[in-house]
């Protein structure tokens, strides 16, 4: 029987509440599809970085690199500004296994409602594909003139042909798979160097793919077309930041943050890939046991599925949807008073 | 009596449409309000672009400078680069003349539905500050080793003490004339260069002001909160470009673009001051007389109360309102069949 190691972080937070639900979840799946899962658990997280001064050991990403996933709780705490936990574990993990790919699904489960008025949940299913190496998220530039009146900051993106188009390429093959649509977010009307260089290398790839409908979209007029008419988009493929906001824009315009996994994918299978919900830790509702686990779980499905145990991570699906189509077990979030180990618990039951 | 010149620049597309009705309005207003406007208007535009290579004459600026107004329908047309034709006319027009705020109020009218479910009008006023001058929107950058596998492109963006403090405090007075909250974008978990230098501003800029509410939010979460929750919201300042991307969600989550106005805004007077409707040329429906032409309207307004005349502007928004409220003149955009011209007309028949 297959055997997989796996790395688990759960965090900070609410990190911590969910990611003990969908282990319970993810290895209820793998006895009962006859795989096995041996986990290994990091305190890494802005706890660690309070005491020691590190997010993760020197050697964490050596550390990582042994296992054959990443299963991240969330990371952030008040006290710790976000630029030192993010950029202490969250974004070196993601650049130093090439996880060039942020996937994040997002549709209308059952017993949820979208934010939207008159929308179907056939509607409301797409998928963000974000880049996830490069662009906005760089660490290059800094101060001048510290505390003068003449003080400013520079920031500079950084988009390389490869990274862009191995992103853009991406999206076009999952295209394939699902509608054979997608829509670029760009906007080169405003940046003048980076976009106009995506736009470029989109209308190259899209060349390849002359089965595949492309189009592109301003970032700001995408967003309101999320809002506006969510219906006619699938694929959408952004940078780093466009991809980043437009993927919490579009899960709030369907199942909300709770409700949304995002996978941060090393295509080529040579390093780890890791899986995370997209919302954050949370503090203020932390502990106490009453988080939504979905997301986590449904990223821990994500994972199995990259791992290649496909059925597992669809009866995963299949489990959390019968739960919050029965509504009888809903955390407060989604209306309810249940707790966080019992959405979990009522979906291992379903499974 | 007081009179204002007006540089009136129709532009492209629809913004030739509704600028000719939005001036009949303004034309009406200034008649019963004792105050005259003369216009001088200007055909710099994607097509002047095409037949002379330029958007706009080499001292089109300096021409400007002695108006009391710009008055812009849309620019942009296919055929013609959209970094060309808006780094040739509508940005260089913001830089030149300090034009350091963007204004973009947002609420639903009456006869309007919001795309969001169960939200009453309350909940949807805000007002997005949008920085005008400088941040992402920047000529620095360029491309390298074109043509190469390791071909990439910098963009840099530029965040000055200056220009970041201005708009923050903009922002903050504005506050204290309406709820007394500010709620400003931040990106500083990823972009570890310039948005924690806005975020240290903007706490220090809220310190001078006990009496406002101030609070910061991720980007990405806020376009979430904006579609989840967006009666908590009211002023929200950003960067250009997410002032950008959050002008166009609150628009959309509002009554849409076609309602949207804004004022690119020298608060000093210093220089002329421009105002504009929030969506583009839209060639699509351009020249077949069906383009809502409320939100230029509404820019009209802005111009006024900018002006001074502060009577007229209001009588303008109750006028659109009233017409609105009726609805038996509605573009199609709207759900009705009536034309650019009999929406305008309609709208000046109220005043
Ligand atoms: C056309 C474009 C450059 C412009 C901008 O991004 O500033 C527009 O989207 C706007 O919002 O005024
Ligand atoms: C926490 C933050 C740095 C992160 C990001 O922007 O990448 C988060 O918002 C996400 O979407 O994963």
């Amino acid at each position: 029987t297959s055997s997989y190691r796996i790395a688990s972080i759960p965090g900070d937070g609410i990190g911590v509440d969910v990611t003990v639900e969908a282990r319970k979840v993810l290895d209820r799946a793998a006895t009962s599809h006859g795989f096995s899962l041996s986990w290994q658990e990091f305190d890494w997280s802005c706890e660690r970085y309070t005491k020691t001064g590190a997010m993760m050991p020197d050697d964490g990403i050596e550390q990582l690199s042994r296992f054959d996933g990443i299963f991240l709780g969330a990371v952030g705490f008040p006290g710790v500004p976000d630029h030192v936990s993010l950029w202490g574990l969250l974004i070196p993990v993601r650049r130093a296994f090439t996880q060039y790919v942020n996937l994040r699904p997002v549709r209308l489960l059952p017993g949820t409602t979208s934010a939207l008025a008159g929308r179907t949940a056939e509607e409301l299913e797409m998928v963000i594909v974000r880049e996830n190496s490069e662009g906005e998220y760089s660490e290059i530039g800094g101060r001048h003139n510290r505390g003068q009146e003449n003080e400013f900051v520079l920031q500079e993106s950084v988009f390389t042909r490869v990274g862009v188009e191995r992103i853009i390429r991406y999206a076009f093959e999952l295209a394939k798979t699902r509608t054979g649509r997608v829509c670029s977010a760009t906007k080169s009307n405003g940046l003048i160097h980076s976009m106009p260089f995506w736009d470029e290398i989109f209308a190259e790839v899209s060349s390849d793919y002359p089965d595949v409908q492309a189009e592109q979209c301003h970032v700001d007029a995408l967003a309101a077309r999320m809002v506006q008419a969510p219906d006619r988009l699938d694929v959408v493929v952004g940078s780093n930041l466009f991809g980043d906001i437009l993927s919490d824009l579009a899960a709030a315009v369907t199942g909300g943050l709770g409700m949304a996994p995002s996978g941060n994918i090393n295509p080529t299978g040579e390093f780890p890939s890791m899986f995370e919900a997209v919302h954050g830790s949370a503090p203020d509702i932390a502990g106490q046991g009453i988080a939504n686990p979905v997301a986590q779980i449904l990223a821990g499905a994500m994972m199995l599925d990259h791992l290649g145990e496909t059925v597992a991570a669809q009866n995963i699906h299949a489990a959390v949807e019968k739960v919050l189509e029965e509504g009888t077990v809903q955390t407060p979030d989604l209306g309810g008073k249940s707790t966080t180990a019992e959405l979990g618990s009522a979906v291992v039951a379903a499974l």
